[in-house]
């Protein structure tokens, strides 16, 4: 008997471990979004659609798995991040790895030749997951596209104008930067350096390194690691240190005649000469850095790049992109010269939750009533009175209870940053009035129930200054 | 040569059937959202947020896969529609295949014991698809539950008022009805008529089928076919004939004292009354039918059940659910009594494509203006323009030309149903003014660039009572 008991304590004991370990797991690099996130997500999304809808982009969906072989050939050497779905008898088919090659699938299969679309939707890598620095092998990418065959910079600068826009709206707390470079005065700046054209690809990849490393040590690598003479390399050193305000750095270039020596060059300082022309009517210079030892590494650009940056936060980029002509034709006989880029939405959201966490200024739900009870039998009337609210469309709980304590419907209001608690009693219902009470004024006040939403709007307003 | 000429001329006339052959597909039963669907969607999402966050309800998401052990043995015969990632050397995962499962690992993962949460989402599953039915093997599911120990039929009168509300506020063009009943009530009917608890399930699927059937064959189903005595179902039959308004029929119940012999048969019309008292309070019963024959298929219902269809369409339900004391405790010790349901909003993005196709009332973008120019060197003009217009807030497109002609600039407009062109000329510039065209009336008028504003959003105002 004895024993008996033993064993059960013990198994009482251990019974809320054993539940742990038997918690069910989620894969690994995956999360959820709990309602705190989805919150900042629906303002995040609602922020970025306002501005795509204001510029007359369209929204385009596709699903999650595309044929295995519409991926195929498309990502070079990180073709091994791209996770398969089991053969099962059917197509052979893989989760999207990105949203360019759906979006280059999609105008091919739907015949376009111009579009202005934006694509906002969950991506999956089968990478190393580090979660704390926000790499997930689930993650949203929002891309922002141009395609069809335009007047030069027209698009080009509309995109930049978008990207501005939106991390403005999106208020990161921080000011932003957009550096611009071009795909021609960086093939101009190897030509004039004198380094082979082969070398491209990988000389962008060091002068990538800039934004977090200083001159002298992506030289050495450069020079030792990739085999650059060192009078190639003090040319290319020359031409990184060029950066600043758009038109200054114009000049400064024209008057350096930094390019004259290059037809790829000079067609470089062209096009960006007509893209901050551009920008500036529309007013949209002030954050904008031309910035010669922006190189991003990806092949396919052919004219202007470009990448946000946040001040201060050491986060990499927000954002960026550019023109790639070559691109979207890839499933077609017929090239279409497109413009583009994406927000990184994934960096945004964590921004935006560190920033709601300090200030408590968003809330999981919306609400902004609790109709609450004293007393028994009250349950039906409480209804009615919650039923009115929303009506009137009123954000209003209540609790799940025939007659809750006064306490309970207190602590829930608190609980949840329930600005107002709507009180019912039998005194209240035979007076036809109810007590609204402020749970952050404390303040408590009697209102009669023809006057109830009345009431109750001016009380929103005051709490919407408040906040 | 004539040999070669042919075979280019050949070559020429197969190109573009090649092309067509080559073409990239999407992936059997899957489709792309077409910017008319996306616009469909957020007006859905939009309608459907606010009313659940209105309601106090939390927004969540979880990973589109899981561990395939999360999956295992929760779906029956139907777990031979879920798709199985391949084993890359990782976990072994699956794609969702409805979000009911995820919803009761999140609960355990994050160990909450009380939760009012709404979930939106894609699902997959390997079923045959039937596009012109609207069955995709990727597609939306929408669900909300409370979950949480709770007094009796609060949280399950206001599920049902959402789903009420949700549907009222979705503007089906048909009125729709929410056919309500019990899992007790069932019971009771299946004892009382004498069958073997062990056929529920079997006979519930039979009775299912009187939306779409005549008793008699559901008759000859429940005699011929799954082999139950003449007698027992004729009592079924006595008993699904009761349907009808919600406290109409409860009198009638209890003047038949139909229910008089069954533990579960009085508890089951005692919790009825109690919904029904509560949906009267808040208003929310004119929609509502109390119907014995309603006898949705799934075991794991426990209390309440409902299922809403709408009048005159042939398209089975447009949301449904119950409660489910047992369901959502699944991946731990404690079960979590819940009431919960779905909104088929795969249904009702068909039924508003075919409104909206008909009505042309939406449009896949929002664009309100287009700038547009007549001559030459007016491009930065233009763009001044726009960015202004943005400023304010106004939908605002160009044609991304330097010197766009007039034709096309309006060809764009009609194209697009952009309600309003303004014009910028040599003209206009200097007299400080610019022309405002109404797509639809035609009316051309001038307007001074310092009334233009003004002009503009009593235009918008005019436009908006015109749709």
């Amino acid at each position: 008997l004895h024993n008996n008991q033993l064993l059960a304590q013990i198994d009482e004991l251990i019974a809320p471990r054993n539940e742990e370990r038997r918690k069910p797991k989620i894969p690994k690099g995956t999360r959820d979004f709990n309602p705190l996130q989805m919150a900042i997500k629906r303002k995040v999304f609602k922020i970025i659609q306002g501005i795509l809808l204001q510029h007359g982009a369209v929204e385009i969906d596709t699903p999650v798995f595309e044929l295995k072989e519409t991926l195929t050939g498309k990502y070079g050497n990180d073709s091994k991040l791209i996770y398969d779905l089991d053969d099962q008898g059917g197509e052979l088919l893989s989760l999207r790895y990105d949203l360019t090659v759906p979006f280059a699938r999609f105008l091919a299969t739907q015949s376009l030749t111009n579009f202005k679309r934006f694509h906002i939707a969950k991506v999956y890598r089968r990478d190393q997951p580090n979660m704390t620095k926000g790499r997930y092998r689930e993650f949203y990418q929002c891309d922002i596209d141009i395609a069809g065959n335009y007047d030069p910079m027209i698009p080009d600068a509309e995109i930049i104008k978008v990207v501005n826009d939106i991390l403005q709206a999106l208020e990161l707390g921080s000011p932003f930067t957009i550096k611009v470079n071009s795909r021609k005065i960086l093939d101009a700046m190897i030509e004039i350096a004198g380094a082979p054209h082969s070398k491209f690809k990988t000389i962008c990849s060091s002068i990538d390194k800039l934004d977090k490393e200083p001159w002298s040590e992506v030289r050495r690598e450069l020079i030792e690691d990739k085999g650059l003479d060192v009078v190639i390399v003090d040319k290319l050193g020359h031409f990184v240190s060029y950066k600043g305000k758009p038109f200054e750095l114009l000049q400064k270039i024209k008057d350096d005649k930094l390019f004259d020596a290059s037809e790829a060059g000079r067609q470089g300082v062209q096009e960006m000469t007509l893209l901050f022309d551009y920008l500036e009517a529309m007013n949209c210079l002030s954050n904008v850095s031309f910035d010669l030892s922006l190189a991003r590494g990806l092949d396919y650009y052919t004219g202007m790049i470009y990448e946000a940056v946040l001040e201060g936060a050491n986060i990499g980029s927000i954002g960026g992109g550019g023109r790639y002509d070559g691109l979207v034709g890839m499933f077609s006989s017929k090239q279409i010269p497109s413009v583009g880029g994406s927000v990184g939405i994934e960096r945004v959201f964590n921004i935006l939750e560190e920033q709601y966490k300090k200030k408590l200024s968003i809330r999981a739900t919306e609400t902004e009533f609790l109709v609450c009870t004293v007393g028994n039998g009250l349950c039906k009337e409480k209804l009615r009175l919650v039923n009115e609210m929303w009506a009137r469309g009123l954000k209003t709980e209540i609790i799940y209870s025939e007659k809750p304590k006064p306490r309970k419907q207190l602590d829930y209001a608190y609980e949840n940053q329930i600005p107002f608690t709507i009180w019912l009693g039998e005194e209240e219902i035979k007076g036809g009035f109810v007590k609204v009470k402020c749970t952050y004024t404390k303040v408590e006040e009697p209102c009669p129930r023809d006057k109830l939403f009345e009431t109750l709007e001016q009380k929103l307003v005051q709490y919407h200054d408040d906040l």
